[in-house]
């Protein structure tokens, strides 16, 4: 596919700067792109680039300097170059049907256009809608209820009556559905609760690969909408995470905690049970969030503080050595003085 | 299924108080439970829902305020209420045989009433009990034994000879036998020692999605009887995990470690190698364990303290700069001091 | 097999002390070794076992005390060790080729000597070298490369074009080429940043198990020759891991990172994105690196710092509830210094 830089201009709403008749091809990177591609500057750390790349023309927020390059201008740059990577690279595969070696059982709702791979299996009683696309190895269990436009890649896993909505993807072998861990001590042993609940995700929702979503004791975990979850993080029963939140990897979220919208909680980060993150919060990687915390807020550290105190706090900790020889010695230069003040004291 | 009242009382060995004869269908939280179901008050904090709760009857610890409610008294109300949703939903499903799609190599042995889902593959001389039931995806490498009342969610893999015992489930994803991560170091690079153990799970372990328990380099990688272990967890080659324990989400132990019996371990956790955990023993969320743990400590922290000395320590954290800057006025005042005393004593 | 100590010492380029001619038909550890069964000490800790230990022969360091009984002499007996463990134990299986249940797309090219197992899945335009054993249930996406003598087992799935080398092993359930985590903020929610780069697994590459490996957005994410990496670790979308490296589970890499060659990363450490770390650097356990880290450096902690430092200040930790005592105090006997010298000054 070939476009002008014109014709680009217009679909992303930008204008052009230079000969808007050069055609484009390809995207990549200042330092990788060459003839017929466009590339892109989003950090102004780069700006030096823009003038010894050889792309054929450079997306620029409004006003940059064009360096004499041929460009177009656009408020967010960034968002612009996305959108043309889809338009250059995402063309959607011709659906394929259900094909040989396809496991589906009886009963099942299917739309228009599925795609479903061979070793997909399809418990009873699903529902798929349109455009579904089941890569090999995913597996749906009895009574699960897939929305339109959704991809579940390889080995993705779903348990019986979840419930994914519309334009979600799930990456290769993440489990929604598996029980949530709760069991009742009966004095030496442990006694199973069953996990009669359910998981929800919402349209538009984006989840990594290898993570693990548990089905709720009773009723439902919920992820709503928009919101995007990067690879191996553990979201536990009962939890709710709110609109367009960003969960980045490894993250854990612990049993009927509740987040907001845009909560943004970076990678590695333990959060307790029980407890609610407001709106808009963000938490810092590696934290270890044990309280609730009011809307928007920053935090960071294990446990939480505001990330301010959190910065000054932790690069005090490497001088904890120092300040224990400080205090030693103060102390002994007191005790010092006290005897020398009694002793004038007595004389 | 419909229970009296008093039929559910004589089941769980509780007592009625009010009308026996009401008939249950069905059970649910005290915010949603209505017309014929049944709800339980085991946290004390929410003993005002009991009065407002459209519950038909409520499960109560023995002595509990009915607020004029038909109830049963339990000693133990959340116990009861896990073995009530265990009788109302867990019903066990109709044994499906080897289904077609699912593959069986040579010389298995294949125990009553087992269900091999499509997709699901058996290695040649697997041993499978009696009511193993293999979800699709589910991979049985060459020699793995598996007892009992066996459920390995879909795309589970058990590697060459490792042994699961009777009553066990695994959910989804989780790997039971990899390689051990061991290697030599030649000089320069790597030389991999071949792991030639083995994974035993005993009988009434549960383990959750998308874990990895590697198998050991010449003996045994070891899950005892009844220890829970929840999603994403990791057990290195050689580990002996004891009876009863508890081990939440995202947790790693590290080669040849051992964990005595209950044993409970927060989410997030590290564990060194070659250290060994006492009975008894709790380690906080997010906490790393470097050394031997002496048995019934209550343990947090990086490294670990006593959790009652870290609940103070880490809360002082943020006070760092504060202490700081004390001590920074404290050595100018004493210098004052050291200095207006040298001029009175040179007086 | 069986053979006897003089040849098995010739293999290994050591010299037997005792006799060379009994046979050796096995391997086991000190305390388990029995008739015919070879052992070895490679840590000094456990030489006291020598003296006890029931093997017919033991595998030493160079000049290592042997207590009376056959030997052979080696200046890496744990390399050695491992070297015997291959030569008695691992015997490649006779390839399968391409076996009923199998899924093959068209156009694929197939090396000799491949076992591709029933339920595994080969997409379009796929190349296998020679000797490639994909386990059941292993998925590799339309275009993918594998190099000759992999392994790829249960559930790894590998996605659209990504290039996996030589001699490269992948554990049970992990992912290689799934989408990077990246979105552009368009004011309320996030657009999704199309990933269209692949990964490239270079030779002797070594995975464990449930890793996520995220494709770049552009150009490639790359692990190269030589690294080994544990389990349920995340390789975000753009890092570069040099050559030998070592990364334990649980570990997570962000965005654009780059290691250098003969990195050792402990388990549950976080690395920031776009940072660089330099050649043999060593990261402890559970550490967080928010910044780049030099050539040759040893660090830990949260944010790291260099290890004997960390040692020191995270040992003191614990005693600042002392420390704010004794702060406290000075502050009193400070200002009661203060209070009584300008008491006598006014006198």
């Amino acid at each position: 596919m070939k476009k002008s830089l014109q014709e680009i201009a217009v679909y992303l709403g930008g204008t052009v700067s230079g000969d808007g008749e050069i055609l484009i091809g390809g995207l990549a990177t200042l330092d990788d792109a060459g003839d017929g591609q466009l590339t892109f500057l989003a950090n102004p750390k780069y700006a030096g680039k823009v003038a010894t790349t050889k792309a054929a023309a450079v997306l620029l927020g409004t006003g940059g300097n064009t360096h004499g390059k041929n460009a177009i201008f656009h408020p967010n740059p960034y968002l612009a170059f996305a959108k043309l990577l889809t338009l250059f690279y995402t063309a959607p595969a011709a659906p394929r049907g259900i094909m040989d070696g396809a496991f589906v059982a009886e009963g099942v709702k299917i739309g228009a256009d599925v795609s479903v791979y061979p070793g997909a299996s399809v418990g009873a009683g699903v529902t798929l809608g349109d455009r579904v696309i089941l890569h090999p190895g995913v597996v749906l269990y009895p009574g699960v209820v897939v929305g339109d436009d959704v991809t579940l890649h390889a080995n993705v896993s779903v348990r019986e009556r979840c419930r994914i909505g519309n334009r979600v993807t799930i990456h290769d072998g993440t489990v929604i559905g598996s029980d949530g861990f709760g069991y009742a001590p009966d004095g030496t042993s442990y006694y199973k609760i069953p996990q009669i609940g359910i998981v929800v995700i919402e349209d538009d929702v984006e989840i990594g690969s290898n993570c693990a979503v548990d089905r709720a004791a009773l009723e439902a975990t919920r992820i709503r909408r928009g919101t995007k979850i990067d690879n191996l993080v553990q979201v536990a029963h009962n939890v709710v995470i709110g609109e367009d939140c960003v969960i980045v990897s490894q993250t854990g979220i612990s049993g009927s905690t509740q987040l907001g919208n845009h909560v943004t909680i970076g990678g590695q980060v333990g959060v307790a049970g029980h407890i609610r993150i407001g709106d808009n919060v963000m938490i810092g990687a590696k934290s270890g969030v044990a309280g609730s915390v009011e809307p928007n807020q920053v935090m960071s550290g294990i446990p939480v503080m505001p990330h301010r105190e959190w910065l000054k706090a932790s690069g005090l900790v490497p001088r904890l050595p120092e300040f224990r020889k400080t205090l030693m010695t103060l102390e002994k230069r007191v005790a010092e003085l006290e005897k020398e003040l009694a002793g004038k004291s007595s004389r």
